[in-house]
């Protein structure tokens, strides 16, 4: 008799998006002409870049004529990308060579993926917790051990001697809370994955978005090569969350039990995965040109004017927060001592607007609020004139 | 200290391709005026349907601008895929809900990723085998058994009492022999694994190969939505090898242990997947618009035409073989009793064709050999001459 995966069981309904969405549509019913403006969900809205549209152009030319159409390419992606993704790591001071960069179609897939080159280890992440971390590992019925992330660490968790882990997940800059590790900081945390072999898996979606002195990838940090593995993604940075592409990278010096990671991941790619469409590759490459760079940084730039006026309109009220300076996401403790889900029905209700509780995010996350800097410029202006008004009178 | 999931130490290397470039690339440098013809290779060589292009240029277009840009889309895949697909299964006389259909970057994904939501049972797989079937289930530690194929069950194994499973694997028409199950056939492996609560994985990849009155879905089956997933891809159908979608099925009616594959997948999908491209789900939907079928159609009528030009010539020569009719692959006997590699090498040497040896694919496939119908009807035609002149002499 065939049986299921029961750590499959063991899952939580993920409840917190489809919660949002239930609260927001019974008050939108009982409220037909209330403007409802949704700061919540991390989705870009703004388009593509020309760069990177007339690159899909050419390549969907490309794939109806047969001198020039691409059949199956190889399955860690083509190198005209990875070279491009190799020279954007120079520019950071970082040296990769090509067989260290994996095309995936998202961050997403590759950090629940990676875990199948794993053994059967403890794992740290922090909280509050991108869920997928902790997902991915309860159905793989892995224990999961919290570094508890809070206002008195400015949602910076530290190494802790008493707790480590063979699997070590860090997000920075971070979601949900936006905050971002300085390069000393991420020092430690590189010198502990070392010391206890750990395997440290660094998500740098976020990275375009620092603005201050601070490392945008792990390898920027010394000891990286041997400890970390870093996923990325053009997601956020270049519009592509329904193009899907992204990278992830293990380097060649990543061993353990003798056994090179870069190996097992080429493996495990070459025989569950086919690679990403030729035609998204081709516009992810796009992103790398000079007028592709720039699109992307007027982009980037829109996003973080939104999120400026986000952070002036907290410090005009004295509300505490981190993010928004180098992340699209703002963490703010809820007003008044208001619980996360007090404060959501509070905003929906008078000023509706739309954010993330975030207890969603794991306990540590009671009494905060994520606010993205995603929208357009006039919904967020909005947006933050209601929240002022509203909080100023209360 | 992190360990590696120590299973993939099992796995054989997976030398067929790479010993088959090797020979090739070193037979070509001994004998640069050699005009080599790979046949070898299960890739398309056509490029994509005009429909197609059509579709993927419009969404590429509509990416550009904010107000009809796509971000993040169902993890399951759009619903006008999901109900073409519907659509076409109706025409089989396949009654399918959108639910049911999981669209996915191409079968040999979802062929692995499945086996995230079964438990650790014993699998059954055929002999010659598509390696993926083998090599993902290695890599989680499960045990396979081996039904053997043959000329005398005409490379199509049949249920064995004594050889039960929990997980059974079917490929109809198979990827590499080119055999196709019948109807009766199929109701014998449904019957079995509905006694044996086993799941019965079907990859239906080259459904659309068929010519003759046989089944292209397992679900035209009675009793196969209480024990069957079925894979599909327009890889083979559309040219999508580099463009990348497939679909999977995972039918409401499918319970173990009292629980949901359907609503298990569903969990998997959306915790570890994003989606397929926006732009590659419109031009799969063109597959199935009027143009686009009669595009594919006459795609594969081309395929089918070269396919046939090679029965064609083992008939004449008197070689058994079987596939070629409803399937693009032939998986011939190798003449004068040669082992699979020495009939790759004489074949290579004497006739500059390459093909694939049939014992890469199993111990069963010794003495056997794979050729491909997805070249030119120039090369086709090329090929066969030299190979019927090389061995009419013989």
């Amino acid at each position: 008799m065939a049986t299921i995966n029961q750590n499959y069981w063991n899952l939580k309904e993920s409840y917190l998006f489809s919660e949002i969405a239930s609260r927001v549509l019974s008050y939108q019913k009982a409220h037909p002409d209330a403007h409802i403006i949704r700061m919540g969900i991390g989705d870009v809205t703004l388009p593509l870049p020309p760069a990177v549209i007339d690159a899909m152009h050419k390549a969907v030319e490309e794939m109806g004529h047969a001198e020039t159409f691409h059949g199956y390419g190889p399955e860690q992606g083509y190198h005209f990308l990875r070279q491009a993704i190799g020279d954007y790591y120079k520019q950071k001071g970082v040296c990769l060579l090509p067989e260290e960069i994996f095309i995936s179609d998202g961050a997403k897939s590759d950090l629940g993926n990676i875990l199948d080159i794993l053994g059967d280890n403890s794992v740290l992440v922090t909280d509050p917790v991108y869920p997928v971390y902790v997902d991915t590992n309860k159905m793989s019925g892995r224990s999961i051990s919290y570094a508890q992330a809070n206002q008195q660490n400015h949602f910076l968790p530290m190494p802790d001697p008493h707790l480590t882990a063979d699997i070590i997940y860090l997000c920075s800059p971070n979601n949900p809370t936006g905050a971002a590790y300085s390069r000393q900081q991420l020092k430690e945390w590189v010198d502990f994955a070392n010391q206890n072999d750990s395997v440290l898996l660094f998500d740098a979606a976020y990275e375009a978005f620092v603005t201050e002195d601070l490392p945008r990838s792990i390898y920027e940090i010394e000891g990286a090569k041997t400890c970390a593995i870093e996923f990325c993604s053009f997601s956020k940075t270049a519009g592509f969350t329904g193009t899907r592409c992204g990278y992830t990278v293990v380097p060649l010096e990543l061993v353990r039990q003798e056994t090179s990671l870069n190996k097992l991941w080429l493996r495990r790619q070459t025989t569950k995965f086919n690679g990403v469409p030729y035609i998204v590759q081709r516009g992810a490459a796009a992103v790398f040109s000079p007028e592709g760079q720039e699109q992307v940084k007027h982009n980037i730039d829109y996003y973080r004017h939104n999120a400026q006026m986000i952070t002036d309109t907290l410090d005009k009220l004295g509300i505490w927060y981190t993010g928004g300076k180098n992340s699209p996401y703002i963490w703010l403790k809820c007003p008044h001592d208001m619980d996360s889900w007090t404060f959501f029905d509070f905003l929906l209700e008078n000023a509706h607007v739309v954010g993330t509780p975030g207890e969603g995010f794991g306990s540590c996350g009671e009494g905060y609020f994520r606010l993205t800097a995603f929208s357009s410029h006039e919904m967020t202006r909005t947006a933050m004139d209601r929240f002022y008004a509203i909080l100023r009178q209360k």
